[in-house]
């Protein structure tokens, strides 16, 4: 398979999340036009995007929505178990450990971690919290495939550093820094005030 | 000023914060190229966005770090106050209400608002959470920019429409739909696990 573009693979998990949504309304099959009416985006852009990847399917008779959902799945690395410890359990950590429907996605948080002494120990729906001096014996005795980064930027760029010595090689993070390792390591930047920004934009330019 | 792409207006926050962190280590001028190397981006493409505002000064001699981070404040709407109120005041509305350096932004938070009888009338840093079925009068009474939705799907599309009535202009949304209303009202859609699936994207072509 060729290398697709970031911008096809940003693309994926919304097609994946309204294929979903359509399964949930027991839709067995749908257009490019439809999911492009659906989605506001174009049909033509769909198609292109879905070309990368062999086309799923006969455009003329529409898309299979469950083989479509279950394909985009695939590309996306659903259909494979994922391993996340979340490193900060302050509001944000706790609010991305029960955010979304992790566990029907394949997704299990095995454990939090805080170096706050008022959060350690604290009871969540994920276990109790631990010490984060424990993570790095941690993640050398357990499966972890991905580590989320819910703390401030400078504590978060040094356990990170850490944890790639230990071996983690993919991060979730809410740190405000974009985060970046060698190329074996693989990093998500989120920055939620980004969104807010462009939100601000947007307000400007209508008035 | 000709409308500026949403792909580009999407790169003005990362701008704005890396241009934010040279000023706070007193650098004054910056060329595209030591943007380009800290940004991980491409010089070019650096000058191809800031020309869509004129380009931000002359490039032999750099940009002016002050200037720029200005400049581009300016266009985010950055340079005006925002009064912010925030729907849901579980852990997510609560990591929103603390993340990130809103006042130092211009961003005010002026009121959480839930319908958990458990969280009504807790305190927090931005005051004491408010009954659900107040916010209506809230935002008649009060100055209100921006409504941060962070509750389900559900309760947050039916808010979200009683609020576009009561005259709400701009929604930062992070219920797991993506909300729409008539074009003068604008909507951040932010999606966590879109970024997830992403990760879990790189995680498999890693492999």
């Amino acid at each position: 398979m060729n290398k697709i573009s970031e911008a096809v693979i940003s693309r994926l998990p919304r097609y994946h999340r309204y294929l979903g949504e359509l399964l949930s309304q027991n839709v067995e099959r749908v257009s490019s036009e439809e999911l492009s009416r659906l989605m506001n985006v174009t049909a033509s852009q769909i198609r292109q995007d879905f070309n990368n990847f062999g086309g799923f399917g006969q455009q003329g008779y529409g898309y299979n929505v469950q083989f479509l959902y279950d394909e985009i799945g695939k590309l996306l690395g659903l259909d494979k178990p994922h391993k996340m410890v979340i490193v900060g359990a302050g509001n944000l950590g706790r609010a991305i450990a029960n955010y979304g429907n992790f566990k029907n996605r394949g997704f299990e948080i095995t454990a939090l971690f805080d170096e706050n002494p008022a959060l350690v120990g604290m009871k969540t729906a994920q276990g109790v919290v631990m010490d984060i001096e424990s993570i790095f014996d941690y993640v050398k005795e357990n499966q972890v495939d991905i580590v989320a980064l819910c703390l401030p930027k400078e504590p978060a760029t040094e356990i990170a550093e850490k944890l790639v010595e230990c071996g983690i090689k993919a991060f979730w993070n809410f740190a405000h820094t974009d985060l970046k390792f060698a190329d074996d390591v693989q990093v998500e930047n989120v920055h939620l005030s980004e969104s807010l920004m462009k939100l601000c934009y947007k307000i400007k330019e209508n008035k």
